[in-house]
């Protein structure tokens, strides 16, 4: 099943900034090689065309998305598709045998009528839903072991989530107060082209998008569900930041007590023990974006407010690493019980 | 007191960038001549060695801090020098007979002791932060007409009062809910040299800064308190974003009854009735900071979210017009008894 | 022929960013009133849908392209269109007893053949070719003087054929050894959406383009021959830079004597007397493109090198300005016998 | 002689890019181990204080600046330091016995005079210029192997030679047409603070600096002339691009012959066999800046021009790796005798 001793690993969508990503990323892992990248829209070319910067890298055509082909050359395929597209196709990649890692966000949400209802696409079906694993890694790392099919989560997700469970698991933060204010960089927008991601457009501007209809509102609103044992309800606003890369999520919530920011590092950093891409930053250093870039890594940082009451929690990613091609591979280490570090070992890009 | 007609106005700080915006919109005042250019650091200097853009616009060399000779050659001094310099050099100038317009925020709070736990210097006496008119054009405009003396308001608080204030006013927004998620561009941080506004430091990266501790801070409760009627404390956090100019200010509060988006549109386009500087924009219209740049204006729109009783405002205006040189400007016209628009009918440039 | 004593305007392709810019600087024009704006694409919406900060400055729904209805309610017609666009249209304006400024590059070539094999397009009909002016101001400002008829220069040879005639007229620089490589912001891409200009694949990149094959530099050489009195052939390179605005030509030249700095900037003072808009600056002072941003200046600055005997020339402008709308006004303003400033007295902004 | 079968590096200068950079690339070197990070400025702090992206990555306080104590920890030194300080430090780390990588630019130019003409340093001794093996990787690697001190070749010059050298060596390009124009991300100006790196000065500005007075002149020339056998004598400009990272030259030159672009790949791509880090891009393909992007790539493409006789050749580099840290590593292996690529293989970084 593997090619000297490698996975063989397929990627869906590797036109895109998330599959382009995969690319870099599994070019220095050990245990995988990339058989097939595959591209809907320019099968046929040579991928550096599209990516100049894959020059003699990765000297691979581009293959169309056959779901045979793919059973025949991998044993895994990441699926960095639009969503929608992978709702019809997972379905036939996991039939065929195939383990896979699903980047688009169409297996996240249980409720297939939730799912309707903010992505505005049919639901896959029920079983597939409730197959999936959803792999935000440092907290339900152990769901991944051993399993086929891996949901990764989406970026401001990852950012947001890890930012705020040990807080509500603690029961430290009041449950109706959280409020969400996000940022990215363009490539969270992805590759295609429209006047949005226009540069004279977006440089030297900064906007607001999605008030409260992101749809990665209800995929938030799941886990902190599942986590506080009762309905969690958010604030959620994104905004476009000029800049390629870099997540920050500032967020905003009462406290249930007086914690001091030494209480909030101490849980965060038990929470978060023996996991080696969160780092709880010291007391009183609030991490910036770039400071995580090209990395796998989620940095926290946290202010306490004794005249308001709240605290205010900061945490960072690059949206294509931990918010997407790196958290997948990530999540297939550990579906394969491999040491979680593998392929990841990016020291940040500074500057 | 007039050269062919006009107001003379003296600018000392004109090598900082709140200085030279109040040099390039001046150019166009009709009823102002600039008759001196004050600089502590680079006096004898022509203007365009450290500005070559005014090359062969104004032929002038830049002169030292001498109040003495500014009451000689001015009417009116803008002060748009660091905290701590014009709380020594007002009272002189006013003692002078000059009018003055400050923009450095020394005598926005009235209560001396607030200044100094906030800005770290001694406070100016008690007589100037009385007699100091709090210039918040659309808000406090009547108050300006005829007097001598105006603190121009902050970058901050100027986009985030103007956000707030009609909701407030109205009883809309539950005064303990307020939290102000505030992003700059970096000429809000000044000219001065430092590692924090190095190129590669700030491109392709997103900061937080100051979390609950920003001397604008003060400068918004007090404000908010006046309207509210009782004391307001409000959560406040700034953030860098790699551009030169604009400000935005995300607010969320809990509303106290079922306010649509329209309410909010219909009443603050009743505020700010006949104030040509706030664009309340439609329904359903987020300002980007890019709209309002170059220009005196401050767009505001609203997200109203029924899953959660909170309205979401957001403001934004050039920090260095709206938020510092275009507001001075717009508050000599309202001392003066002048059309507001005076010397501000900048279109904002778009890209 | 006028509305309260004022030339009426209409701006085809106001939705483009010269048109936007057309917009912009005419709002302070004072002896012309738009009364028209135009778009193919976007007729019948208000012009704030596609550019909100003109929200509350123009309210005005776009036209559709008709030349009677043009002829009817304006006197001038700037046409901002894509090139092929124009060749079609600019006669039917003409025939209408229309003014026109085209900016769309059709007619600056006065060889037919010449056009269509830089252009792909056919060429317009030699009588308008031969009819056009083409108005480089501070070169060819007195053949404006009654026209109908001018064709707006391009950003490149704005920039360029400034910085070089006066040299060439002067016989300084040899003909044969003229390289230009020069640099542009993306808004000279234009406001149409591709891959080339997604702010993820622009930002943190610098590429170059069209090498020897951009079709601006037939125009650069029909005028650079006309100057020399013999054919000029010139090597250009055109580059993208990460910014919105600005153009810097960098161009090299072998000299025909030991000219100094000094020298250059002498013959360039003579040459550009009385022309408010060329700045040449002191020995020594090399223009960076931000110094004329958001205005009609191009700044020149020179350095010589007796190792090489070739003198380097460097000349900057904003594109969107003096490369496109600035300057197309000021062709209106020598047509119509008006001092050349009007409409463009805008101080550069800085930062 | 070294940590668990490695080499023991130190790096002087850690708190510069260049430095911090090393950090990044040795960190997956598989035969180096960092042993000392040394700052002269910052020597005792944790080096995550100032650059926090490297928490929990190397945990290490800086050293200071003590020959004695680094030949008692490592084997190799990199000399990250500005021109200057390693023309007194070298001396005594070679004769302490330790290898030397300098990075520095103090011991390029083998005439001292031309070094005080250039830097205004007073040169070091002749001994260690004659020492010193200039290490320009892909062309010179053989004198590499086994020495102990080389000087690692400029960002400016790396991808320049790179770019001209295989055309001069096979006499297809006239000595003294060669005319370089060159283009830097702002890190090539280090992290010293200083209003000319302000990022509002720098943002949306393009500039051009020290033209026929870059220090790298001497350089370049020096190895053009060694080449080409006679002295080379060429026209020079930088320009500095608001982008972090990135160095394009682009290069004109006058042909000897009918030279056509498929000859200068296939030229190029024989000179350049066996070299893994340079690209020799396919016929009408131009490289940009990010497309070697925190890689140790230089990429070249060719136009050439029949109707001028010249050829355009665009040469592009990351200056902090190629240009600096990632040669450094590059001429350490071949020092060792080790594979070239050994702690190299980063694929860009797109987007």
């Amino acid at each position: 099943m593997t090619v000297e001793g490698k996975l063989r690993a397929a990627i869906v969508g590797s036109t895109g900034y998330g599959g382009v990503e995969l690319i870099r990323l599994l070019q220095s892992h050990p245990k995988v090689e990339i058989t097939s990248v595959i591209s809907s829209s320019s099968a046929g070319d040579a991928i550096e065309e599209g990516f100049p910067h894959l020059t003699g890298i990765i000297d691979r055509k581009l293959d169309g998305v056959d779901p045979a082909q793919m059973a025949d050359r991998a044993d895994v395929v990441f699926t960095a598709t639009p969503s929608g597209v992978s709702a019809k196709l997972v379905p036939q990649l996991l039939e065929a045998g195939l383990k896979v890692v699903d980047l688009s966000g169409d297996f996240r949400l249980k409720d297939g009528a939730e799912y309707e209802h903010w992505y505005k696409h049919p639901a896959p079906a029920d079983e597939y839903l409730e197959q999936a694993v959803y792999g935000l890694c440092e907290v339900f790392g152990e769901r991944a072991a051993g399993v086929d099919f891996i949901s990764n989560p989406g970026c401001y997700p990852t950012a947001t989530l890890l930012g705020l469970i040990p807080a509500i698991q603690a029961g430290w933060i009041k449950h109706d107060s959280i409020i969400i204010d996000a940022k990215s960089g363009v490539t969270g927008a992805g590759r295609g082209t429209s006047l949005m991601v226009h540069y004279a457009e977006i440089n030297e501007n900064f906007k607001a998008y999605k008030i409260n209809k992101h749809q990665h509102i209800p995929e938030i609103e799941q886990t902190l569900t599942e986590i506080a044992g009762e309905k969690v309800t958010v604030t959620f606003t994104t905004h476009l930041v000029p800049m390629n890369r870099g997540i920050m999520s500032t967020m905003y919530a009462g406290m249930t007590g007086n914690h001091t920011e030494q209480d909030f590092v101490d849980l965060y950093r038990e929470y978060y023990a023996g996991r080696p891409y969160v780092r709880v930053r010291d007391v009183g250093v609030i991490p910036a974006t770039k400071e995580v870039s090209g990395s796998n890594y989620c940095d926290i940082g946290f202010a306490t407010d004794a005249r308001t009451g709240r605290v205010t929690i900061v945490s960072v990613i690059d949206n294509v690493v931990k918010g997407a091609a790196g958290q997948a591979i990530q999540n297939l280490n550990l579906m394969m019980g491999w040491e979680e570090t593998l392929g990841l070992g990016y020291t940040p890009v500074y500057p």
